[in-house]
């Protein structure tokens, strides 16, 4: 844990008069301390992190992760729990008089939470609901961390290159998210940071389409949705291809998109809002007639999560400030003919905004 | 959904006298509406199921999956919330004057049963927290569901076969994983039911091994504990094999695991408890000398999940019932050789159990 890091929690604790802090979403817990393991479900957690106000962070995890925790967490008193993660809690905020400690609401089932609470009881703690206290500091990224995206968004397109230099018609859109994903790993990525998408023809009207079997044809529109996760951050970049010549309908899509696409970013610095940013794309393809066609937000967050705070979209009404790091992906659907998506990745700037992007395939045609 | 299961269903609501259920849970909603979309991890759900006792289910859910839903929830009416899922579920519990309504305890974040509870304060309704009243009901399955399991047990072992063919020393854990995950979805299934496992050598002595990029090497242990979902059901299998010769000890140790694995398959069979089922294949590890080596249980239940109840471990202490379908996985690692783990699955029956594998790969050697 960076001692930047601890300190800015641990102000927070104290604002909130909070003793300690339970951690247990994945990100927040790797975020604070390295320790990269994912849990087997949220049923199945595999460690928390017990952070109090004075004293040492702690890693609670079982005998699985004893080597990784120790290895990755080295700030970290790594604590092996063997009779179950309660009673081990239970003793160790006991043993540091605990009196008010935290604990994430938005990542506790409502399970765990009433044994969380039975055990808090009987130690006479008082247990408060958060939601938001590490992911408000993970909004803005450092330099460090933006380094790390950029290496994401660069692998990224390097695995894009060469899968684009295989397709050819005849290709299933599932045989195309294969050699994607197999490309990621072999090259060194954790895994998808979510399930690629490739989506060729009538399917790609579907923003969340899943791959499918029917073999990719020429002259269609096919959208490739994807993104890797590399040293813990994500990378997400859309491209819309189309194998032969496309004909003017497509190109005029394209190029509609990528002038929103082009407005969205040119309106991203720090001090505008999420909903003036998305209006800057947005009303270019609205005037052009294509309103109805884009139904989703311009754009989200992405860091140690894929889908994170701040949103670019017309519901997102707080600032940009600063090393936020956005997504910029308009698009135009059209049931039965097909859809355009084209996605970028910025980091926010005072004057404006930083691309991450090189890749400028099938974007000024 | 089938009516004897609805049937089912609202008997056990009846007997706990609520007027509905909300189900969140993935598995407990595909089980009783057929509805297959999965959550983006467990902050944003796919839909969620509600089943009055009077009535007509309903299934709940975003405009991106109303085609999937009305195409596989037939038997559902299925309602698009367009303004939140809590405002949505406040109308309809209001309309159909449900006054006490369960939900899923273990499967509702403590925010969002915090949202629920003020939804339910504001039109006088109870809410109930359960734990596991569709988990029991999943718990036997029934013909059609163990043909299913079955068909894919089968495609796991055609699939291990194809990539059984293509081994040989050098190639790297990771490699042979992705052979294994590509020929899954090549074949059919719609993934992997969890993350293959490939580990080979001293790797080997860890049972949760996660595949590297370190070359194989004739003639040690080489374990693959692998898994697929064909229409909604999971097969998990282990085959610990060698590529070369085995020498001595692995050979040794090879059949006493299979005689474990064997006893414990004589074992099962309806009205024995799990922990009983667990001691026949652990004592004869542990007359061997190997107990300290076996750390782990000796099986579990496998269905919609490849984790489930019942378990077959010194915990488990409730008799199996007939239409449970149990892994019997014995292992032996050994830190610094390897392990050795071989795993099959069993449907428990009257008067003892049904096997479903058919391959026998390095099993008598």
């Amino acid at each position: 844990m960076k001692p930047s890091l601890l300190t800015a929690l641990k102000n927070r604790l104290r604002r909130r008069n909070l003793d300690a802090v339970l951690i247990s979403q994945p990100h927040n817990r790797r975020y604070l301390s390295g320790f990269s393991a994912l849990d087997h479900g949220i049923e199945e957690t595999a460690g928390v992190l017990l952070i109090p106000r004075r004293g040492t962070p702690q890693l609670i995890t079982d005998s699985r992760f004893a080597l990784a925790a120790r290895a990755e967490a080295p700030t970290f008193e790594v604590i092996i729990h063997r009779k179950g993660l309660i009673p081990c809690l239970k003793k160790l905020c006991q043993d540091q008089q605990i009196r008010r400690c935290g604990f994430e609401s938005h990542y506790t089932l409502h399970a765990t939470a009433d044994k969380l609470a039975k055990m808090a009881k009987h130690i006479d703690m008082e247990l408060v609901a958060l939601t938001d206290l590490v992911e408000k500091m993970r909004i803005c990224k450092d330099e460090a961390e933006q380094t790390k995206i950029e290496q994401a968004v660069l692998l990224n397109e390097e695995v894009f290159q060469e899968v684009f230099a295989q397709l050819r018609p005849g290709l299933s859109e599932i045989e195309v998210a294969l050699l994607i994903e197999n490309s990621m790993r072999r090259k060194g990525a954790e895994r998808p940071s979510f399930d690629t998408i490739v989506a060729a023809g009538p399917n790609s009207a579907q923003p969340h389409a899943v791959p499918g079997l029917r073999p990719i044809q020429a002259g269609e529109p096919l959208v490739i949705d994807m993104g890797l996760i590399l040293a813990g951050y994500c990378s997400d970049m859309t491209r819309t291809v189309v194998l032969g010549e496309p004909d003017h309908k497509t190109k005029e899509i394209i190029r509609l998109v990528r002038q929103a696409q082009q407005a969205g970013m040119a309106a991203v610095r720090a001090g505008v809002t999420g909903k003036e940013v998305d209006e800057a794309a947005r009303s270019i393809i609205r005037d052009a007639g294509y309103g109805d066609n884009f139904g989703h937000g311009l754009g989200h967050g992405v860091g140690l999560a894929v889908h994170e705070a701040p949103g670019l979209s017309p519901r997102y009404k707080k600032k940009l400030k600063p090393g936020m790091v956005v997504t910029v992906e308009p698009g135009i659907y059209i049931e039965g003919w097909g859809g355009v998506r084209l996605e970028n990745m910025v980091v926010v700037e005072e004057d404006g905004c930083r691309l991450l992007n090189r890749d400028t395939t099938f974007i000024d045609i």
